[in-house]
């Protein structure tokens, strides 16, 4: 079960969190990927500002407004494709910390009860869901993407390391759909 | 193939990166692990701690002054436990802090060469490897742990997120190892 202070806790805390791994870091950090259309820690840092303007307080809205009747709007998880260009990733990182410290005090405000967290929307492809669940996927999707940085990060050096590959458990992460 | 000031660029965010991360955020985060004899944020960081007193620049030296004629002494992972004691998460990101920007520091005045890169020196487990591996495997360390953490925390709300747990990644990582 989660508590709302903790979750707006660890929220607040993901903006500098990508900012002291990331900014100013040489390219061959930032700007590579996995191979193929797999996304590069730049990419990464776009798709949580897109998130912010459209996904999980957007969401947070719906719910409390329209319940079940209104289903969200899908996510697009190619946006920032479009939305970052010509950005540098310093620029992201200030928008990302940006929208995320106006949307936490955004939520801050609501001052959300137990009842409101029980209150039920419906995900385009999930279905039925509390609110709780929102907020509480919020977090995980932080996670998620600090899991993929750290792992696409670790693919550049997966050579480098030679025989401690086999030690090296980032190096054996498959990704699980990010 | 890295280059030295790439990895000593990464090396360099980490502390900052748990410090962001990690301080001050409430137990639930911080103190709680993946079940069984698994490890907490908390008790990674002393990990890493124990790492930069016996690890990474300790094996350098000990490339460049004995080669292969002397292995490493083996690491050891359990350290932390009897280290850490009664020593708070603040404490413990301070000293991986400074320990860290001291190692650093005496790494950067080596001046290593690329022919001191390519020296070789035996792992207790994996035999021969070279300083340049030593080097690249210490960073990838640092991401592994960092991936760790992120999937660690994800854990807390594994239930709470409801029916969003199919389309986060690091609710699906089988920690490969660490």
């Amino acid at each position: 079960m989660q508590k709302l202070e903790e979750t707006i806790a660890l929220l607040s805390r993901t903006p500098a969190t990508l900012d002291a791994l990331l900014r100013g870091l040489p390219d061959t950090w930032t700007q590579r990927n996995e191979g193929d259309k797999t996304w590069t820690p730049y990419g990464v840092v776009g798709h949580l500002i897109h998130g912010e303007i459209t996904d999980w307080l957007v969401r947070t809205k719906i719910i409390l407004e329209y319940g079940e009747s209104r289903a969200f709007d899908p996510f697009d998880r190619l946006a920032q494709e479009r939305e970052s260009a010509g950005k540098s990733l310093g620029q992201l990182l200030d928008e990302f910390a940006q929208l995320r410290a106006q949307n936490l005090d955004e939520l801050r405000k609501m001052n959300l009860s137990e009842s409101d967290l029980k209150k039920r929307g419906k995900h385009p492809g999930l279905g039925g869901v509390t609110l709780s669940e929102l907020l509480a996927a919020w977090v995980v999707h932080d996670l998620t993407h600090v899991h993929q940085i750290s792992r696409i990060m670790a693919y550049q050096y997966r050579e480098a390391v030679g025989p401690w590959q086999a030690y090296l458990g980032v190096l054996h992460c498959q990704g699980h759909g990010s």
